[in-house]
């Protein structure tokens, strides 16, 4: 019996409710699961890219088409440069030729940058037609899966044009996890761990249990499913981004600065995010908003996680950073703090005031 | 009192209702109107045309900044070419480097391609800001006021890229129709006796009785208020176009195949649709669903303004039309017909059918 060994996790969203589906393998299974979400579509364009296109895409379009989809493949080339106004117009050309209609649906198979990208050509395509979601990557399976944003980057920044779209269905397949590197794994715990901060303590002291990828790798589904139902309760609260979803923005703010002084090249996401959690936590305490034991926590298990608790940027790195973060809102700037591990909070800083903690000692 | 000559239309759309203004004058007025339903913004793009732009962007510039608005005016090339993947990414990088935030706003001052285009950027520019319409062709006014539809054009067609998004507020300006050409004029007219097809008898007769654009401007408020709030009627019933929104297509089956057919240039939409509708009227009386006398009312009152009452159109060219049409799925299309003037229905017919009944004399 399949479902014994899958986790099944329904984010209930007011009339567009869908399900993520956790279990090892169930790449070959994709087409019947989809066939279950849409029934009406004939077509699924299968949007990849070229690292994950060559180790899957075969799989899961065979998958596909024996539940009688017609199938098109569509590779762009793997790379954040991808998610630009320009190749989202290549996609909604591909598609009309593919002869899509708004009945028919995407799958986006790949990590973030497919999602964010083919997700928004779902959202806007005929004016918006379904997709599914098949993260290949732990980043985009604990962070995308979730939340429904969808965009494109501008030269002004990331995520700068996009769309709020929510999935039919998210399948994850555990296993795709089995090819990433430990960079790109490490990228993804980042965020891991960032649940546990903001929302779960106990989770954290799981994590910090596992103590590396192969300890992570044995109850990966639980850790999967977790990360999703926190991010789901999150984002159930806050569905457009106005509130409370902030939260998950906890060592982003920071991790920006980091991500954007060395031009999105020396360090992943994640890599910035956890020097960034560091970073906020000591902030923390220095505001008087959290507790004096919480920043070695927080460094002890990204260091565990081959993750940097500290990353070398200049003031004005810091200040064009912060100046340019499209989260802030005039002078002041918002900053997530922990009141306790497991538990976050934002505040609003000036900006000035935040650049002078900093740069204290 | 201004309160005596303005029409005001609520469109009560849950979640995000907002109001038509109609009056002479109004232009003059925008700032302090925007101000009402702005509240958080400090800045506002102007996004205009290089035909509508030199005529009204100052004056509207002028009454925005009188509210305290900070007001950047952006001037796409006029003409459907503008309404292209290309000029949404300009836009997108002009708004970022204006600086504007998820609480400023947009206004889109033009016709119908404006609109699209200023409110496709609206819906995806930082995930989604406000936007205010300021319709200047009566096209525009009575069509694309209502409806939240925003797009661009892809090479496989037009406005096949896009999203349903409600703007805050449309402000509409009669006297702005003085400057039309006969021509321009004429190409919203077809719209216009549309709703009076599909919904109103009596305003059918209205119009008839107006006879004339002269005769339509002297009571110019009213056709507007009655063609948005048809139009309104229609939309909430299915604001994302699933159902009875397709009887405002009336017409523009057949429309679009001469559209296409001249390559978008010979004829407007207005023409075209003009034509579509006295041509859908007889193949209505053809298949037995329309009365006999419905026909020559039509093809009577398109003449009276100017409207073309039939276009010449090879099968050929019916054929890759209506093989194309994006609204048909798989081998059959949906046409409206008029059981009676001023109601309407969509049948769904084999487009062999379709082309059949064109054929037969």
């Amino acid at each position: 019996m399949e479902m014994v060994t899958m986790h099944r996790l329904n984010v209930p969203l007011p009339g567009r409710e869908y399900e993520i589906l956790i279990e090892r393998g169930l790449l070959d299974k994709v087409g019947k699961r989809c066939r279950a979400v849409l029934m009406r579509a004939s077509r699924i364009a299968l949007i990849t890219d070229s690292n994950v296109g060559p180790l899957y895409a075969d799989r899961v379009k065979q998958s596909l088409e024996e539940s009688r989809f017609q199938v098109k493949v569509i590779t762009i080339p793997a790379g954040e440069t991808s998610k630009s106004p320009e190749m989202l117009a290549m996609l909604w050309e591909e598609l009309m030729a593919f002869g899509i209609t708004r009945t028919d649906a995407i799958a986006a198979l790949g990590g973030g940058v497919v999602g964010d990208l083919a997700g928004f050509a779902a959202a806007t395509i005929l004016r918006g037609i379904d997709y599914v979601q098949i993260p290949t990557t732990l980043l985009a399976q604990v962070d995308s899966s979730v939340g429904g944003k969808v965009a494109v980057d501008l030269k002004a920044g990331k995520n700068l044009a996009g769309a709020f779209w929510q999935p039919r269905m998210v399948v994850m397949d555990p296993d795709v996890l089995e090819t990433l590197s430990d960079k790109t794994f490490a990228d993804g715990m980042a965020e891991v761990i960032k649940y546990g901060c903001i929302w779960d303590a106990s989770f954290f002291e799981m994590l910090d249990a596992c103590g590396s990828r192969e300890g992570v790798m044995q109850v990966i589904e639980q850790v999967l499913h977790i990360c999703c139902a926190i991010k789901s309760e999150v984002v159930l609260q806050d569905e457009h981004d106005t509130g409370l979803r902030m939260i998950l923005n906890f060592g982003h703010t920071l991790g920006h600065a980091y991500e954007k002084a060395y031009n999105y090249e020396t360090y992943t996401h994640g890599e910035a995010v956890a020097a960034g959690m560091c970073r906020a936590a000591e902030l923390g305490v220095k505001l008087g908003r959290t507790p004096a034991d919480v920043p070695e926590k927080i460094i002890s298990i990204v260091k565990k996680f081959g993750l940097p608790d500290c990353i070398a940027c200049s003031m004005e790195d810091y200040r064009a950073a912060i100046g340019l973060d499209k989260k802030g809102q005039g002078d002041r700037i918002s900053l997530i703090v922990l009141p306790e591990l497991g538990k976050a909070q934002p505040i609003k800083l000036k900006k000035t005031e935040l650049l002078d903690s900093i740069r204290e000692p």
